[in-house]
């Protein structure tokens, strides 16, 4: 456990003030170079400073012919570099005094018998300047509240919430463009490869103090340092809610798992049981990870698994109705007080029950304000999830009749989309539950951009909707828990 | 059990040669003039009469005052009304000689027993005139192959293979947009509301029949008349693979479908039973019932259970892996063959277990050409998955410093994409299993957007991809193991 974030031997990783580079070029045929490019691309602060063997400049900056000829020890070295090349470059940056590298290059642990032993020789390396290490085999690291960002693809989310760990590089880079149309970007990313070094433990507690990480999400092939990593995440997640997809408890799982980073695996049911003592949520996809960081980043803990949906077509109801039952979910029944309060508010066609269904109403703009406003506040559920499909072009049509000219419309029906967005925004702020969104027309739908540029979580699809809603109920329960049995110690 | 596709009652509804139109006005704020814009911007190459009691012109097209003084007898009546005023409407069109209908209003038997009533008089007015319908309390009919949708959105999907009939409307209309970018689209598609006349069971048999659909996708709250369903569907599985997804089972999920379409619902596990027995494969959300559809319309049958994975990094095969078991499916071992095949086409630090893992290859044509060529024919798998992400831009920048002028390189870059598209399209066609792919960039990848256009199934996710095979891998037993109970009769 770290006494505060400058203790954590990834402080310096994560935020460093300048920056080595080796293996990158000119030649974008190279991992290297891309990866530079990724650096550069995201305005990194500091000095970068490229060490190649050959050119006089690489990407328009200086290049060095090695470590010892910088003019400065910079916080953190980054190698894509061959095998072979990584143990001399990393004694070149310890002769230097740099103290923190990622190595991205492959060849070690994962590779064989051959491998272990070019890790081993690493890490006598490491030891003997007192360097920690990122890596082997990863794809580097990000912060983008610092500008850095070392991994093979340009980072064009937003800085963001989610503090991520991972066994896989794909799920930190190749996730920088899943995130950016749900509204989300991670706080730090760290892509922990053979984790020869430095671990998902570490990570676990340096996220556990970065003031820019709601919720820490991990994709997990194998622990390390088992019984202190669920100890350390008992400890963290009352005050961080803590994510996990765990790979390796299928024998599929396993097996690719273990081909991949080397990581030995233990059964699922196990690790179900060590997950909920530790007060972690697990998440059952690569998707379903970020949904539920998504969810538990954005929303207030939820009192009780009694929930309140509202919609204007029926099938999506349905549909969540029954994804929430199978996520251990129920439907409440609206309070009286509820029922008081929607009189005048819905049409005769409507349904009271829950799902409250509004089918076609003549007023749309109470759909995303009066309507919510008032069943936000229902004394029996303590959650409430809406299907957010407000078609734009449908809009346009109503308002072109109602006298706005042509030339108007688009501007007038993107107003009224941001003013729908606002109201939602407001109802959820001053409401005292999570409240979130469904849709099927994730990237398409302006409406639902808005909102997730905002921060209001709209899921794609009924299941991912209840199936979150749900991990946060599981959430809440297991933080109630663990607070109880220490309060109880 | 129609003779003929034209025997069926719902052939007039799917394919008529005139409409007349009953709501639909010059304003927008009514739902029917939504509907009827869906009509014309469809292109539906035959007259549509529109019934107005006022209006000289509706949307540019003459209008009558009653069905009465229609110039002919149309094949079709769409009406958006007023629920007191569909019986007279109804009425009309009988003594017009009109004999087939789609009823959108609401207010009958979903709406209570006041509706109720009204649905019985409904009936007793089709029954007097010899007239069918669809509804009420539906969104209406698409059949895009025929230029027709009289529903509340405007389609822009293509005209598809997937046959789809729903107790939700929204999953018919709602749908168009969703298709879209996976590159699908109805055949057909019946919201068939409180299926007052026609049910669900009209629909699967003339879905059967229809040549444009190629398998059949059902939205289930609840079945009216269940035995003669589940015959009929055993009956059609073997030669037209049938896909259902029933909420009806969950206790919110029943309850929910009751107050929407007042349906009657059983157990899960009744459900189960009676889908596996007529070779229904069941869906488990909406999104599912599509992939489903997608990759049971577009792969040949599967003959066992055994899965072979290529992907380019580690944490998406793992994570795939991990889906396959749990979806019930297995890693196959490559043949000696394969390996055989694959020498001098894979680096050397690439795995050769399956999933077989390039990490970065200096070769990206390889990898949508002979690796995917040569992994196709191994003896031991009788699937493939593949992981589909290949970003375009970094192509770009390798084109560039290959010497390719930089105003050309979008142009060549795009050339590359579609060579590698069909490269895998030509695969897949040739090889004797299904293949399909899957990435996380659904959307925004050029690349995967040119496979979707052509047909070739690229999933969003690897659970998705997972469990859209063993869909395929039930299907094809359920097939096997009907096809031999007959045999043995």
């Amino acid at each position: 456990m770290n006494a505060s974030l400058q203790d954590s031997p990834l402080y310096q990783v994560l935020n460093p003030k300048s920056v080595v580079f080796f293996g990158a070029s000119n030649r974008f045929t190279a991992m290297g170079s891309h990866q530079l490019n990724s650096l550069l691309e995201m305005g990194f602060p500091g000095p970068v400073y490229p060490v190649h063997p050959k050119e006089k400049t690489v990407q328009g900056l200086t290049a060095y012919g090695s470590a010892a000829d910088l003019p400065e020890t910079p916080d953190l070295a980054v190698m894509v570099l061959p095998t072979d090349l990584v143990a001399d470059a990393l004694a070149q940056c310890g002769r230097k005094g740099i103290k923190r590298a990622v190595i991205v290059s492959g060849g070690f642990n994962e590779a064989g018998p051959q491998g272990t032993g070019k890790e081993q020789e690493l890490l006598k390396v490491a030891r003997e300047y007192g360097i920690r290490l990122v890596g082997p085999n990863c794809i580097g690291v990000a912060n983008p509240h610092h500008g850095l960002n070392t991994a093979f693809h340009v980072y064009d989310a937003k800085p963001g919430f989610i503090g991520m760990a991972s066994q896989s590089g794909s799920f930190v880079t190749q996730m920088y463009q899943y995130m950016k149309p749900l509204g989300l970007g991670f706080s730090a990313a760290v892509s922990v490869g053979n984790q020869a070094d430095l671990d998902l433990l570490d990570c676990l507690e340096y996220l556990a103090e970065d003031p820019n990480t709601k919720v820490i999400a991990l994709y997990v092939e194998g622990l390390k340092r088992g019984r202190e990593f669920m100890e350390a995440a008992r400890r963290i997640s009352p005050k961080k809610p803590i994510v996990a997809y765990y790979v390796g408890g299928s024998e599929t799982g396993r097996k690719a798992g273990f081909s991949h980073t080397g990581a030995l695996a233990g059964p699922d049911k196990v690790y179900d049981g060590l997950f909920r003592q530790a007060g972690i949520v697990r998440a059952a996809s690569v998707e379903e990870l970020f949904n539920f960081a998504w969810v538990l980043g954005s929303c207030p803990p939820m009192a009780g698994r009694d929930m309140l949906v509202l919609t204007h077509s029926g099938g999506p109801g349905a549909a969540l109705a029954d994804a929430l039952g199978r996520a251990g979910l129920r439907l409440s029944e609206l309070s009286a007080q509820s029922l008081a309060r929607l009189e005048g508010l819905v049409p005769k066609t409507a349904s009271l029950a829950n799902p409250v269904d509004l089918t076609f109403t003549k007023d749309p703009l109470a759909y995303a304000g009066a309507l919510p406003a008032a069943l936000i506040k229902d004394e029996n559920s303590q959650g409430m999830i809406m299907y957010t499909l407000l078609p734009g072009e449908k809009a346009e049509r109503v308002l072109k009749e109602m006298g706005v000219p042509e030339s108007e419309t688009p501007a007038v029906a993107a107003q009224m989309a941001r003013e729908q967005r606002d109201s939602l925004a407001r109802i959820s702020r001053e409401g005292d539950k999570p409240f979130i969104g469904f849709t099927f027309w994730g990237y398409s739908d302006p409406m639902v951009a808005g909102l997730r540029e905002i921060g209001f979580p709209v899921l794609d699809g009924p299941v991912a909707a209840a199936r979150s809603m749900a991990a946060l109920a599981s959430y809440s329960e297991m933080r109630q828990r663990i607070l109880a049995s220490r309060a109880a110690d």
